[in-house]
């Protein structure tokens, strides 16, 4: 069969759309699987191996279907098209050792980003800032850090159990600074308070800015794509002219 | 009755303030009705009695004045003011058995947003970025889905009440992406930590973005209104000039 | 007295500085009155006094070097300096019943913003974008009352003491919406978590809006206002050269 | 040897991957010690040895390559660079009384900011919105306060030991206004609850403001980086063009 013909049926409308209700349901199945009280039994099996099967034929297909079969086999879909099936290898007699890996059926979700345009403009986005993004990143672990000696500082001696190990004390830095607040983990002494206050008022903004600088990105980005499209636009009638 | 004149008299700021009026009585209404002791009190029967005249008289006088009628009826606002007269028609006899959905007056609420100007703006840049919005929206679930089959793996064992199926996790998910962090729910492992502290790191970040974007486009939108204006002032200077 | 050059002498960085370190003296003096044991105790009473003197005199002497008095006495400043020394008239006989009103001396510290310049930034952004911010809020009230009725229909049942009336509910949907989940609390059956995990991905994203939006305005602001000086800087040359 | 060969060798890639590397090191062996329950063992010891030896030298070679020697002394890293050592030293006879502020170390971590190359970014973003900045800190400030005061009029009686003074009041106006929501102390009520509500969604949003303005001037800093680059290509490529 042409190469191209089969690129033309598999990236496709239909053989899409085929694909991403796979995925779907397997994700569904993974859960109902997993919460089911008999993860074995007969129905499970039967559409793993459906998953498995069609997935395997996926995956052969665009193998197949590139000329440059190692680029694509090492490339971030070609290796999550893999991951996809090798934990569902377990269902065929000799491969039962590799049940313990089907926990990893769970990155065949990431199957799915292929199909959100969207996502390039995210990737390229998070690329553009990734310097920014660094930096915010490592200052943010540096808080973190920060975080966790001081409050292990003020309460170490009240708390013990919660604030006792610098370790221990990430977990309510973490906690705090993402503002989640569980309520678990919290200071008493008037230290660990203003102590707190002080870092959370710096650490909320700090942890904040990165969606904030995506978000102004893709903005950015969406304005200079129109503008092109306008003076495309421009230059079409403008040449059109011409020619007529 | 002329259809303009009659549309002039219902869309000017009289008729509007009493509608405006009515819908802010009528959520408060509710809110009494519901909270009261009796909600079948005569008073609460006499008031929604005049709300469901005022709202049909108000749905009537629409759907006549609109030649395109059947548009209208179909519109959202034509669907919004028929199920904010719908669920009231238990008050007259023989629709008693309706009285189960008198809970679907709360739509009534969504009559005010025909009066706030700015909610266009808002949804005209909800379309925008309804690609970027898509695409974060299921990367959003994606990472919700992972997110709960991590925890379910680290802490099934510890806390099977809570954490025992994936789809209880996933309330925890919910709880801990956007921040809230009721504490209900929360790992105790140092696996299950440790995988809390990645997701919400990330995660925190990634719902926090569409709002960001929605703010950047929004003030886009407001920069361009405001050139058009300016440039409008110009041209009618400059053709101004010429004029005289 | 000539009145420029008392408007000199008030508006000087001296008189400023003293003015700036009495609100803060007397925010301190208000919170260490209100802690102590003993709020009528002499030093106290000695402080109050010297603020109600102090203030007096800026005001008498802020009208006095006003040449359209009413305009001051009624605009936002003269209204907040007049508040930061009526509540204080309990210190003088014959005022004594006064006492009660002494809570109303924290307006006082809003005398502060008119030293901070970039308030008046921050106001000019507010203005800029107070339709979309008034449609913000409508929308916002609107999806705590729906929040509100959803997880009171939901969860009444089942926790009559947090979720058996509306307006508890509302108390609910604001802890939640806001994101701050004290966890005093929390949605139980599946169905309230289910409507809880919508509410919260839509109500997140909404509330979080007006703050990126502001901070939008103001950098556009920012843009503008360099622009200009730019704009001006090389106005200046230009002309310059032609003069010389 | 010559200063500037020795600035190469400092500032090249193999002596900065070894400082990194050391500070990160010491990071980690800081909380090691801190946790473990013979903070003096002997490894530690050794350990802290090595990181005083070579962080001294890192020091002096620093101070000896510099011709403005006492500008880098009294400049941030060269003030961080000596705080680096300098509680270290109770490592040596005779400076054991040092061993109290050894917990000091921590201030180490800030040596990495140094090879992060976007920090500079970040400071350049946070000195171009200081004024809109330091407004918004008043502001914040102000509003924990009344929201502090405002608090413990309503809860004071009912809830004495969180809400009985103002000092405690503010512990809460912290946790509630950032959103970290811990659930330790809340309104129990009516009159509370609803100060509440109205002080966190205007504070939620105020306190937002500063990272957003963040990144927002970051991304335009990016644009005008992004321009000047352009502009110089085309500046070269024109007068190249001349050239030719």
């Amino acid at each position: 069969m042409n190469k191209e013909k089969l690129r033309a049926i598999i990236e496709g409308n239909i053989v899409s759309g085929i694909i991403q209700f796979l995925i779907l349901a397997s994700a569904v199945v993974f859960v109902l699987e997993s919460d089911s009280e008999d993860p074995q039994a007969l129905h499970f099996i039967v559409l793993d191996s459906v998953f498995l099967g069609l997935f395997s034929i996926e995956y052969i297909l665009r193998v197949y279907m590139e000329s440059r079969k190692r680029d694509f086999i090492f490339s971030f879909y070609g290796i999550i098209d893999l991951l996809a099936i090798l934990p569902s290898l377990f269902l065929l007699p000799g491969f039962r050792v590799l049940r313990i890996l089907r926990f990893l059926r769970i990155f065949r979700i990431f199957k799915a980003t292929r199909f959100i345009l969207a996502v390039d403009r995210l990737t390229e986005a998070l690329n553009e800032i990734r310097r920014e993004l660094l930096a915010l990143v490592i200052l943010s672990m540096m808080l973190v850090y920060l975080a966790a000696c001081g409050i292990h500082y003020f309460e170490r001696n009240v708390q013990p159990e919660e604030f006792g190990t610098i370790l221990d004390s990430m977990w309510w830095a973490i906690v705090t600074l993402t503002t989640v607040g569980y309520g678990d983990v919290y200071p008493i002494t008037p230290g660990g308070k203003f102590f707190t206050a002080v870092v959370t008022l710096v650490g909320v903004g700090l942890i904040a800015i990165p969606s904030g600088l995506l978000a102004s990105v893709l903005t950015e980005a969406r304005v200079e794509r129109k503008k092109e499209e306008n003076d495309e636009d421009v230059e079409n009638r403008s040449t059109g002219g011409i020619d007529k």
